[in-house]
């Protein structure tokens, strides 16, 4: 049985968001045409920004059960919409029988290459800390603001935390203010690196923002990878 | 570690209001104070309604297999979104070492006693025609009015199909009929006993009937069942 693979829970409502995606993305009419996939939502796995940042404690051996977890069910592929747990990506990695897409690989992606692009990143501290949408955005040649810790972060730290305690209104609007500020500073796309955003962002001013959405471009890469592989086919059988 | 396990797929939308009903009743304003389930979500499995008919191949195999492979990571209880699956929850219960929920339990613990309560039920045919809600609508002492199925159930199949194929507004019509056919025939109260009809009744006029939806209420009790053990406890670790 060939399975796409999800480790969750970080937070829920953004795996839910991401799961929601991926059966939408999905050319089906009835269930026998959907895609089977496995999903662990481990919400205790600790705070990853606060882990990168030296702050709190480590979640890599917990993401490494979860990935031990799924390669046990023998998952074909696993995708993690989290972006922070990417910080860990090679490590995972390492130790998984199936591959894993990386979620700001599949971001880059989908961004038009163009002289004119100017990219503006909302992560968490902890993903922006570590890099990885940073070197990605070198390799593909794009031209980018850096991260502002001073202004623009604390009102997407405040976005990000009121998603995972169920604001998604109050959320938008410190949405709308990063995104202000990031369009003052020059941006004309924002990935949005951090799976609560979205959920954010039907709240929020954008105007002016080509939206990258890294749930979507996940969930379209996983259901891509999936029904190349046939994972859809109906009489498919286990 | 103590899990929840969803056997799910059956089909993915409704697996998906499933779990959104499930993180939602869950008190918690951060990550970690979510509580930690599995989805098995195979959407392959065989259409439980046809077979129940005899007109259809058999899925219990491979609603053993997903029984099993929910065992093989050790979840502690397993609830199925899917009404027409539990034809077969003895069989299930028997080859599962942790405990499964009964979706329609959970519905019946749901309604008030009144000698007042005339209840009307929308399932699939195979669901109706297997007979466990009413069963438990005799063993609650409840007033209900028999399966229509020349009339209401073209209706209410119609309803379903559309759900699965994405078309909620189309759904949300037929399932208007319906419950028209309902209040006519005297129901005053509406249990959704199939885990699609919810998401059409958002599209649907119910009025007249006081709705039991079948999801929510598996979300409850798994909610309840969890809680009352200490799953969403921060700091438990794994």
């Amino acid at each position: 049985m060939s399975m796409i693979g999800v480790l969750g829970g970080m937070g829920p409502a953004a795996t839910l968001d991401f799961l929601d995606k991926l059966v939408k993305l999905t050319p089906a009419s009835r269930d026998q045409e959907h895609l089977p996939f496995i999903v662990a939502n481990l919400p205790h796995t600790h705070d990853r920004s606060s882990a990168i940042l030296g702050v709190g404690r480590d979640p890599l051996p917990q993401l490494l059960a979860g990935i031990a977890l799924l390669n046990q069910i023998a998952v074909q592929v696993i995708v993690i919409p989290c972006n922070s747990s990417h910080h860990w990506f090679d490590e995972m990695s390492r130790l998984s029988r199936a591959p894993l897409l990386h979620i700001a690989k599949t971001c880059l992606d989908a961004i038009p290459v163009s002289s004119e692009t100017r990219v503006a990143v909302f992560a968490t501290r902890g993903a922006l800390m570590s890099g990885f949408y940073q070197r990605e955005l070198v390799a593909h040649g794009l031209g980018f603001i850096p991260p502002d810790f001073e202004h623009t972060q604390p009102q997407v730290d405040l976005c990000i935390r009121e998603v995972k305690a169920g604001h998604l209104e109050a959320a938008g609007q410190f949405m709308t203010q990063a995104c202000r500020l990031a369009t003052q500073q020059g941006a004309n796309t924002l990935i949005m690196g951090c799976t609560e955003l979205p959920l954010a962002s039907r709240y929020a001013d954008t105007s002016g923002l080509v939206l990258i959405d890294s749930s979507l471009e996940l969930a379209r890469a996983s259901v891509t990878f999936a029904l190349e592989r046939g994972w859809n086919r109906p009489g498919w059988d286990y």
